[in-house]
């Protein structure tokens, strides 16, 4: 199995080439683009270089699977671009990431290109316990093991992003149909206040309000508040699905964290 | 004339009152709604004291404008309620104020009531020079003095916002339809990628791309980033409008700052 790797949002550094490619060692082989050590102000090089290097391993048929090797910020630059110039080798595609290249995924899933799935990037190799989360990823990307995915995950189709994330799609053409959907929705170090604001404008949403419910992955590392914001992250979630009729399902089992599981769309 | 000043968002102390009402003696009456003073963690009170306290004075015959205190985080938790129950005497008033109300300018706009306008609030009284910021919104409110508006302000129809604010009513019920307006937008103490991410996802608007064109005011106090975002402000503003076809009108004078000038919608 070939498996692309591109930085859609920022750059990654060497080591976690090193330590990724260990680990893919026998299972699979690595295809690290170039562009994914570029460097531009904020991004992994210029707009048109993160998307001419995304176009180009998405398009190539000899490559099974496009893994976005970290987040940070710089998807929605170039999700226009993308998006209009996949062909066919990119519908027969494997597609996995999560944090800002959130925006991709929710770009491919609304046009129907690749199986989609929120899980472990390259970059988390970097975290406590990153071994584990790219070894899951890879679980999932190379046997397809079930024990990779969150487990919650049932009949019902579902979908799963970072909810800033989430909410920049909100009334763009890239926010795909959520009806009937288990919505699950994670977040790291956002004030408590922007992530009330953000399901406010997530919730509003018709296809959202048709899902099938919502869970919560984790809310972690919320910096603290002046005056205390006076709710917890739960309540607040709990709050936004009652106003707007989302059933709450409970909890989902991934996060900007070591123990984030694979959830594919669909 | 009467002017009801009501905090939506976040309270206020004392000491705004006084300041205040010292500068609007013999000019108008200052009717300080009792909620302005509570609390309730990050709120001026909860969401149905704030809402409640807006409907009341918006419904009150006897109050000629309505006065937002001061900007924070909450408006948009109560604008569904408040907009709702807002009867004939809502209508036949004016309603100031900028940054977080303005989720409540937007959606009062959007259903045509009212005289809506952006600019100074009681709560600026505390910026350095905050009184000239105060005695321009009082000119406006008492007089209608010219000399208190944006200066380009001109044939076009003209809207002002708080960036991020705009971002979050992108996809609701409450974006006003902004074709062929002057849209001016504003921000503070933003890290230069989310006012980018935000950028994103309103100039992709239908309304918004069929403006007039857009004018950047004030976009200060930017958190230093790691890396460098890469671009100035007025260079995001600007390639934002390039991608989307929305001509750059150049500035405006409006921002979280003394010197922030009045602009009335429409």
């Amino acid at each position: 199995m070939r498996i692309g790797i591109v930085a859609p949002s920022c750059r990654i550094d060497e080591d976690v080439v090193s330590r990724v490619s260990a680990l893919a060692e026998g299972r699979a082989e690595l295809v690290w683009h170039l562009q994914c050590f570029l460097s531009d102000g904020h991004f992994a090089g210029p707009d048109s270089a993160r998307a001419e290097a995304l176009i180009e391993v998405a398009n190539d048929a000899t490559i099974d699977a496009v893994w976005f090797a970290r987040g940070g910020y710089g998807a929605c630059r170039i999700v226009d671009r993308v998006i209009d110039a996949l062909g066919p080798a990119a519908r027969d595609k494997t597609y996995l990431g999560y944090s800002d290249p959130g925006t991709l995924l929710g770009a491919l899933y609304a046009r129907g290109i690749g199986r989609v799935a929120h899980g472990p990037m390259p970059a988390d190799i970097r975290r406590d316990g990153g071994e584990t989360a790219v070894v899951r990823a890879l679980d999932w990307l190379v046997d397809g093991s079930p024990a990779s995915l969150e487990p919650s995950l049932g009949e019902a189709p579902a979908a799963a992003f970072n909810i800033v994330i989430l909410a920049h799609l909100i009334g763009t053409g890239h926010l795909p149909d959520l009806v009937g959907h288990v919505l699950m929705i994670e977040e790291v170090a956002e004030y408590l206040y922007r992530t009330d604001r953000d399901l406010a404008q997530i919730v509003q949403h018709p296809s959202i309000r048709a899902a099938a419910g919502l869970r919560m992955g984790r809310i972690s590392h919320v910096p603290d508040n002046d005056p205390d914001f006076g709710a917890q992250p739960e309540a607040v979630v709990r709050d936004w699905c009652a106003r707007a009729g989302i059933p709450f399902l409970g909890s989902a089992d991934i996060g900007h964290d070591a123990d984030n599981k694979v959830v594919p769309f669909g």
